[in-house]
């Protein structure tokens, strides 16, 4: 790992806040974090999801917003609020043998308030386990058609004797709001990059407060830095959290020009990219290239339109080019949407991780600009400049051919990551031969033009350049 | 088998009388009709033909066209005609050693008449065997040079005695005419498909009596429905015919949208399929989708300009989307253009499946349209239509996850047979999802325009549309 | 071999003079002619350029040039002119023990003069050795800094006793000129076909003099015939040479269609082409034609910016589409720039091979039409033409396939390479194919339009036609 660690601070121009760290200290915070996360009992409205992101507001200056029950959103309507004080069932003996408030799983997730006593035989209907995994609590939910439930471990449930047992779910259902998070950090451009992730699962820490954190951590980072691109994050309830953003900001959506989904992001699985729609935007270039550089193992995935939060940034009217990060994919691992998603789950190594790849794209969709050389006809003279032979040493040498690979094909139509891949050379690299050589007066930046407008400049941020 | 005729089921919404029937059934009634036409004497011209399409006109309404010798079609002139009455080899005890009545191939196709005795040495180079089979009879013509001779077995050659031998041929090549049969079904559209068989061949099962009788088939099932596309069914001498059917259909020809050419597809081989020169026309993608999805193995066959009647379809000025749909490749298989390939190398139950695969082709051709997702923003709410999730199980799964792709896809550009590829499903899977949003109200038809133009009205087939 | 020969013979229309002598023989002249280049002590400037091209102009027609030293050429300047009479180091016993005079390799290339006596110690940093292989002796230039050196074997370094030694170069270094040559063979149309190598290397075999001869050779071959494209042959130092030469023919070089950088093509190693910068240009496509054709090993390399003097031509400003033609490729094999690559490490048939390709490729390029075939309905009765079924045998039907492929594909859009390679025959059977049919009237000719133009009549050569 340290050679990984190395090479991705290489590659972080940018983000010199993180370069500089310990990465175990920084992954050991980001899991403190994670930890203060757990226990609140989240749903895709209500106070948990209001109290998530309060904590988040600690760190970064998240603006939330609260839409009406009953709001039109496309074809979906915002549902009631839930909320949710208590939960238990007590058995035969008056004792309660499962406890919401040892772990909020329990509860099937917008579970209707129930209060009765019933035989083990009107219980059991309302019952869910996993018999494959005796000994995990599955994490259920009904959001849109209204049922109560409790989820327990399956050994559990096949110890429970027959008699009466007294049920009470303490919730409400009613008019209220549904509540997301917003932080938008304006860059020099007015093109944005989008960075979403759902809030709205209980105690689950792969899925998603990895996402969370990580999302968190790399808003700070980008807070301190002064942009191309304006960077705006999302923290919503899944489905219909995407769905009731982009239905208040359909013109703002037409600003995004790359973005990812954070999922999954903390586990020891190997990374996976799904693909945007587009199949081939920039962001799946550029999430593609690290991983082949950096990682000896990782997964692209094709896009498919079953998924997270992608679904609906790739919705064909939208058509985003928005991808999905994960380490594990959702689904595929045994403790997905069980209690052994806990905080043993995810990892401090892997968490920093995972936000040092975040960092790593920032900084590849930063710096990926297109050059012109200078002296396009024939080679300029490097050797009278002291950008040649070297005392030797395959580094040097790489450098160099990086720098033949720069000139060759900066023709003004040609990008960095273009000449990345075409070279074989990492970003990285590629880039910092265009820095020398542009030092050196052999290339020109090629203004972008058409696709991007220009953030006046009093509206952006001072500090270090990310660019330049 | 029985799941390959239940997902070819699936796929014949059009071809409800083909569903319904035993496919056993069918196949035996094809073999049957083989079984009928097999003793003719066929050639390219002459009563041997004519007398086949007679057959065919009992099943249906095939109308007939006589194109005198001597005209001029393109850079070939049409051929005298060609009759045989008898023909035989008498040895040197007086007794009937080769006999025409016993087997048409024994005769050299297009043989002119003969009438003489001759000693072995001078009837030698007039026999015609196969060394490396010694008991089949080869298949050999000369049409378009004058010439006489006898095909038999190589043992039989080898047993016979010197002395004077009475050789017999009872032909004439007269003017005349060439005869082909046509069958045209008018759909909705002035669009055409286009099914091309040679009918020339004598007492050869597979080559090409197999595609006589799937094409009479198809154009009987076809005939009970209600088609977008008009249906054009040629039965005709190899190479001579379509060129003639050509020179006098120009315009005609210019209708074709896509077509197929029907040969050796009785036999137990895997099926061939071999693109048209365009190499990705829609009919070239169809056959390939369905091969893939329907038999675990079969071949994909680039172009090539040798083959049969695709040749004349596919040449530069015409450069029609014509594939060639075979089991065996002809000219590959040791029973090709001898007197193996008779009724016991064609089985109904491969004549049968040839027949279920050009029904779903047609299926397909009919189906593949494009949609317009009426929610393209964001996914619709499947759940309140009861679309979305069901109690479980893979099948209904994939269906949902169908209904997804086509809802992400239609945004007007892409066909179902698009989506189909892209998602990796099944066509029917995904025309099955297409139907049941178009009758939920979240997909429209996007009208074609420009490339195909409407029959009108009067003209169309009542009965259930095929389409609608 | 002799298969290839034959080959090779068959497709080389053009070049009957080479046709119909043996290989052999031809090898041994190339041999024979780099055997009297070696000896030279060439460098990038000087009278060892100069009489390298004196040498050449006893086989063809060189013009030479000479550029002032101090010439801007684009961002370099024409350097100092270098001549060497002599060196040598004298050992403590006053005895020669490193003599220019037995192999110029001793010397640093560009040596500034020296005269003086110093001790081993001040001297070692002066010396250049290989001490992977103690007994070769390193090649080691230094033209764009000042400095002296000798090129020795490792084991004689170390034999070295400490004392007082005597070192001389007697060499200069002064205003002079850069010299290069060039042959320009005018054909009937403007568009050029560019051969370059370069030739400042010493005592050096396969890098360069096997490029030399070849294209010497080659360039005589060409000199007696009257072809389609005009042929410029650049004889000149690397890097600065193809510099200099573009700087002063900027409007020429937009002429130049095709071309190839000849180097190591003389030792035993297998063929390798480096595409051009297009990398999908006619040259490059000619070349993986012919060898994928031709040889049962072979590689083709993709473009890199690194290389010999291809760099200049592919660079951005010119993006010409130029390749580079190699055995085994420069800097890959042990021998490369030692004393080691000498006459032994190239051979007589493999230089033969060589410009057998070379041969091979000019055919192509001068071959490769487009053609209309006349009877585009249908195909054309080849029978009656007498260009269908002869008496069998496989070469034959290859024969009569390739002429199907052309007549189907002669729509005026594609080249002859281009139904090369879709069908899968060789270049030279498709062309053969194509000749007879248009010696038969079936085919003709398209006009080139726009991309060249056409020589006046009274420039061009008459002799035979090397495309009629």
């Amino acid at each position: 790992m340290t050679e990984l660690t190395q090479t991705l601070n290489k590659t972080m121009g940018l983000l010199k806040g993180l370069d500089q760290k310990d990465p175990l200290a920084i992954g050991q915070e980001l899991h403190r974090f994670a930890g203060e996360l757990y226990p609140i009992c989240r749903s895709i409205t209500g106070n948990g999801i209001r109290q998530t992101l309060v904590m988040i507001q600690k760190r970064i200056p998240l603006q939330t917003f609260e839409v009406p029950t009953g709001t039109a959103v496309f074809d979906w309507t915002v549902p009631k609020e839930w909320n949710i004080r208590d939960a238990y069932i007590k058995g035969p003996g008056g004792k309660k043998i499962v406890d919401f408030q040892k772990c909020n799983l329990h509860v099937l997730n917008y579970s209707t308030p129930v209060r009765a006593t019933m035989p083990l035989s009107a219980l059991k209907p309302h019952l869910f386990t996993i018999p494959e995994k005796p000994d995990w609590i599955p994490y259920r939910t009904s959001y849109y058609k209204e049922d109560w439930g409790f989820c327990l471990s399956h050994n559990q449930m096949l110890a429970l004797q027959d008699g009466e047992y007294e049920v009470c779910i303490d919730s409400t259902l009613d008019q209220g709001h549904l509540t997301y998070g917003e932080y938008f950090l304006p860059g020099r451009s007015n093109d944005e990059v989008l960075i979403s992730c759902h809030a709205c699962h209980p105690s689950l820490a792969n899925d998603n407060l990895s996402g969370l954190t990580v999302a968190t951590f790399l808003a700070q980072l980008l807070s301190e830095k002064d942009c191309h691109y304006s960077y705006r994050f999302l923290f919503l309830p899944g489905t219909i959290g995407p769905i009731t953003w982009l239905a208040r900001n359909r013109d703002t959506a037409r600003s995004i020009r790359h973005g990812l989904v954070l999922t999954c992001i903390g586990d020891k699985g190997q990374f996976h990219y799904k693909k945007s729609r587009q199949g081939n935007a920039e962001i799946d270039r550029i999430v593609s290239h690290l991983l082949r550089h950096l990682w000896e193992s990782s997964e692209i995935l094709e896009f498919s339109p079953y998924g997270y939060d992608e679904r609906q940034y790739c919705s064909p009217g939208f058509n985003l080019p928005v991808g999905c990060l994960m380490r594990s994919v959702w689904g595929t691992f045994p403790e997905y949407h069980t209690s052994a998603d806990d905080l043993n789950f995810i990892q401090p190594k892997q968490l920093a991780e995972s936000l040092s790849l975040c960092a790593a794209i920032v900084d590849v969709l930063e710096q990926n600009r297109r050059y012109r050389n200078l002296n396009p006809f024939c080679e300029p003279q490097l050797g009278r400049r002291n950008l040649y032979r070297s005392t030797g040493g395959g580094a040097i040498e790489a450098e160099i051919n990086a720098r033949l690979w720069v000139l060759n094909l900066s023709d003004g139509e040609h990008s960095l990551l273009d000449i990345a891949e075409r070279s074989g050379h990492s970003f990285s690299l590629i880039n910092e031969a265009a820095q020398i050589l542009r030092e050196g007066g052999l290339l020109e930046i090629v203004p972008e033009t058409g696709k991007e407008t220009t953030r006046p400049q009093e509206e952006s941020k001072a500090a270090h350049s990310c660019r330049d």
